[in-house]
């Protein structure tokens, strides 16, 4: 087996494990508590803060231990925003942020905020001068990733915090992606991150506050982490998360260059492999173990079980997935394609081999699923006057855009198909089918059932 | 080392190391991914629901895991109240209830809430009677402990739960320190628990919500845990947490009866060691392993220093420990004495000898801290007309009580002292002075500096 979804988590590194191990023992009880035990366990907690903030690069007593990145994140947002509430109500995101910041700003916005969603280029990257272009008067907190979870782009971080802190407003960034590589560049004022995705274990986030950012934690009040994360701390896993954050960065610099070399492999060889494959994101300005790739006509679900069965485990932004019905936020802000997508995330340490037979099985494996969906029940096709329709209502993607696929040969050049559709994955992956295959595409309207999208043969 | 503070936290029971080592390999995954890795993630998470759910004689789909029962406290009540939001915003709580909910019910009221504290008696308990008094057309939620943290006192849950029910108001019950021995009787509605007080790893709580119970969780969106506890799943340590709540369970009934052998004789000798002691908590309905008393004429935190240089770890509600300056709400609620407080809580297994040798050590450690505070400063004594008036200003517990025990023979029987205080916990302590000496405490009233406390010799 070859787990390739480290982005989602790692998992557990030896000296997380052993970290775990050995404070299970020492670390149980109450660090409050003024007996031996406590103390002990004060210790540890106190040393796994030292850790952690050294590899953050922060003091001490701006870092506390959450219950999850997730929760880092709610917690961050909430509390400066209810800080500068004097200064306005104003929140910026960018368009490809996790759920948990785009989650915390809708609360927000039906709280009675306002909110900006910074575009991002079709790479995936916001551009420092559009970001800050959407500071405000009114603007209590910006929130920017330091990369892109799904995509592994990195943003210019250190540029857009000099814009904020030109602006004085505090700058919060989502650093559960790339805190396990190196300490986030810039002068931002809030960092949050997540343990289990730098191969600690599940359980534990970071939230770091920079002294002089007004920040008034929500929620009942709680003595513990200086009021920020309530609850007796998870205190063996804390000791584990520091001890492999210290671990991983000693070693971050060397696997970085390896990882990156095979990332670079899946990169350059997938689209002379698998015919019609759009691979989205920075090809320079990114995380080292992180390559995505969307294939035409290829059910994302489908696609992640014949992975799984040859032993590969990826995961998918597509719309075809269990757990969704729509395509990830993050493709669809890009533009790009959005069915057949496969994300692989490399964990540290993983094998040359298994890229290599990952590449060895992929073509097969969309051919597999290409082979299955490529001989549909065919939307009915009607010729119009000039137009061909079809009607692909209550069909789900990637049905749609075969079947456009099939039918754009049907009409001359300069001719139009007229897509009718009520899947959402439609709205992007028509688009940028049309982009891969140089078609034009015209735009779309509202039918009697669904959306019609119009598209002009070109060649 | 003899660790008596097993109502902070116990600790890690052998079947929680046993099966958070074998789940580190197997659970470290997304539970929610469609690959290998996630399907056996999930599977040990539905496993370890289904156990706790059985655990607690509930429905599956009503448990979710929480990040701590702190967490889960703040997330029941905030979300059964934003539930229940058009009924009214009333909230019930007993005085005693543990700080989590104390501080949701201030939030509450911040917020534009109404919240009534159901008072206790001496033992601790609330009058089933009393608080279906405070049940109104408005109320939204009430909230009741199944047993106190501090006294160890049961509270009379399925009785308020009845009258709860009747008036279609739901309960909900924090039962953090005796799920390990036994599910909660009665029609309670909602529940949380705590896996470090049973014995679990830290990091793990549980909320459940009965079915046909409105619920609103508050807080961004997340789809983990049925909306309930956002973040990714702890997930060795809940499987840790299930099945040593089920093996703690399975030798419940046979430890139950042995702690409650060695506390009751803790309870019965105690008096007869130590001078002026008194025995707090109902002594009959209480949880098997807790025993609390109060020390006349001690420093709390003093008493735990020496207990601990003894080799014994036990906790204090007094105000004269490091981390407060007001006794124990709980003490203050009962109105015993608060000084020289402590609390023995055994974990499962605690051994016979070591019990001994606490009761064998206790009496010279009291002795001990009494001696070094038995020549304080004295604090000047005024005789006026027929008041003698003792000036305890800036000084803290336990000198006040004290001073006032060493004077009180200076005054002829019906004559009055009259002690001068700007310390909080004597407003507890005088009274309680009183009633153990058998003295008519006749009240107290605003000075130039802190408070008079009128004290009339009987005897």
């Amino acid at each position: 087996m070859a787990y390739f979804d480290a982005a989602s988590g790692a998992p557990l590194h030896s000296v997380a494990r052993q970290a775990l191990l050995a404070s299970l023992d020492e670390g149980w009880a109450d660090p409050a508590r003024l007996y031996r035990e406590g103390r002990r366990a004060r210790m540890l907690l106190d040393a796994a803060r030292e850790a952690a903030a050294e590899a953050v690069g922060c003091r001490v007593d701006e870092l506390v231990f959450t219950s999850s990145g997730t929760r880092a994140v709610h917690t961050g947002i909430a509390g400066a925003l209810a800080g500068r509430r004097r200064v306005g109500r104003h929140l910026i995101v960018s368009a490809v942020e996790h759920s948990s910041v785009l989650h915390s700003a809708e609360v927000h916005e039906s709280g009675g905020g306002s909110v900006t969603e910074v575009p991002v280029d079709r790479g995936g990257a916001v551009d420092p001068a559009a970001y800050g272009d959407a500071l405000r008067a009114d603007t209590a907190l910006a929130c920017l990733q330091s990369a892109n979870h799904e995509v592994g782009t990195e943003q210019p971080v250190a540029a857009v915090a000099g814009r904020c802190r030109e602006a004085g407003v505090p700058l919060l960034v989502d650093a559960a992606q790339s805190l396990g590589w190196g300490p986030v560049e810039g002068d931002w004022s809030l960092l949050t991150a997540s343990a289990h995705k730098w191969g600690g274990p599940s359980g534990v986030g970071l939230l770091v506050v920079r002294k002089g950012v007004r920040f008034s934690a929500q929620g009942p009040v709680d003595e513990r982490e200086s009021g920020r994360a309530p609850g007796f701390e998870n205190l063996p896993a804390i000791v584990a998360a520091a001890a492999s954050l210290r671990a991983v960065r000693a070693e971050a610099a060397a696997e970085a260059a390896r990882l990156r070399e095979l990332t670079e492999r899946i990169r350059a060889r997938v689209p002379g492999l698998v015919p019609d494959v759009e691979v989205v994101g920075d090809p320079v300005r990114r995380l080292p173990g992180v390559v995505t790739f969307s294939c035409l006509y290829v059910d994302g679900e489908a696609l992640l079980h014949e992975l799984d069965r040859e032993g590969f485990s990826v995961s998918s932004g597509s719309s075809c997935t269990s757990s969704t019905l729509t395509p990830s936020h993050v493709l669809r802000a890009m533009g790009v394609l959005s069915e057949g997508n496969v994300r692989v995330s490399l964990p540290v340490g993983a094998a040359e081999e298994d890229v290599e037979r990952f590449l060895a099985v992929l073509p097969g494996a969309v051919a597999g699923v290409r082979e299955k969906l490529g001989a549909p029940v065919s939307g009915a096709v009607v010729r119009e006057a000039d137009v061909l329709v079809v009607d692909s209502l209550g069909k789900r993607c990637p049905i749609p855009v075969i079947e456009l696929a099939k039918v754009i040969g049907d009409v001359p050049v300069g001719g139009l198909v007229r897509v009718l559709s009520d899947d959402e994955a439609a709205r992007l992956d028509i688009p940028a089918w049309c982009e891969m295959r140089g078609q034009e595409y015209v735009g779309e309207e509202p039918a009697d059932k669904g959306t019609a999208y119009l598209i002009r043969r070109v060649s």
